[in-house]
């Protein structure tokens, strides 16, 4: 939100830099595509926003996150352990393991907001495992308040990612296709 | 994408004025919630990003949109006779007349992009839905390329927001969790 963006663009994808070994990363006039594992990839993208939120304009960045997709070629390069692991665990298990994680994430220093919607794809009857992805999301400490078709979440960037990565990783069924949708915002004159 | 940007986010809030007894409508610090009938709902959002592409500045929208969502108390407001029919129509019939809205779409003077993926929650098994709505994408006049994970549309305002009303309404089941994630994009210098 600012006349300089292309200066906050290049600033926001020189902190992918680190990496560019282990995601393919395209951009185009639209977006930028990133494929890999969970690791690296929400670590990049908590890294371009933080970058572009520790300067004073207003800035906000959409990002489509996609998992187990029939058909996509890039499986074998997405491969992740806690995905694996995660049709062996209860979900109280998982629960935990998610909060420790939010726990043990960097501190950013810098502050954003978040809004995201998770789908899960194909058969139904996973309730059990949305309802207990929103209890750890409201115990997560990033909880900020529920709105219509998606969550507010709120708090230091490392904070906020790493329990997107949670939501996203620990829930729902381990070989089923999810998505989140989210928004992220930060320097809102909005906020007073 | 202009420190301007009050000014262009005020711009496309008032083209909102004329859909206010249609529909529920709520802005926040992150985004605004609209609730109602397709009819008026695809109007109002492409009326609102077309006032603000009017203006030089580059400016982009993000919009989540979701029908059938299991428990939201807003269903009643929301009903839709295009919908209601479809359940009655081959997929043929209704990519016919989804052409035909395409082409009836009234010029709006302004030419934008869109990426958007469509979502079907719940039993899987709707991939004729799914390749049906795609060949009606590529017939439509606005088709401009397939991405990862998403479509890439171009093309008149107008002709853009009834492809997707057209994308969303006509195809998948007609009782089920249907969403959409958009982005839309209009004076991109990436462009040229």
């Amino acid at each position: 939100m600012t006349s300089d963006f292309v200066d906050v663009i290049t600033t926001g994808l020189d902190a992918l830099s680190p990496y560019k070994s282990d995601l393919r990363i395209e951009t185009d006039d639209m977006s930028t595509l990133m494929v890999g594992a969970p690791g690296p990839l929400f670590d990049a993208i908590r890294d371009l926003f933080s970058a572009a939120a520790k300067r004073p304009e207003h800035v906000t960045m959409h990002v489509t996150l996609s998992r187990g997709c029939p058909g996509e070629p890039d499986d074998p390069n997405c491969r992740c352990d806690t995905l694996a692991r995660a049709q062996d665990q209860s979900l109280a298990e998982r629960q935990t393991l998610a909060a420790h994680a939010v726990k043990d994430a960097p501190d950013m220093g810098v502050g954003i907001d978040v809004q995201f919607s998770l789908y899960v794809m194909g058969a139904g009857g996973h309730m059990d495992e949305i309802y207990g992805c929103i209890d750890f999301l409201k115990d997560s400490g990033t909880f900020l308040r529920s709105k219509n078709f998606c969550t507010r979440l709120r708090g230091d960037a490392g904070a906020v990612f790493e329990t997107l990565r949670q939501a996203f990783l620990r829930f729902g069924p381990a070989e089923g296709h999810v998505t989140i949708d989210l928004t992220a915002s930060a320097n809102s004159p909005s906020l007073g």
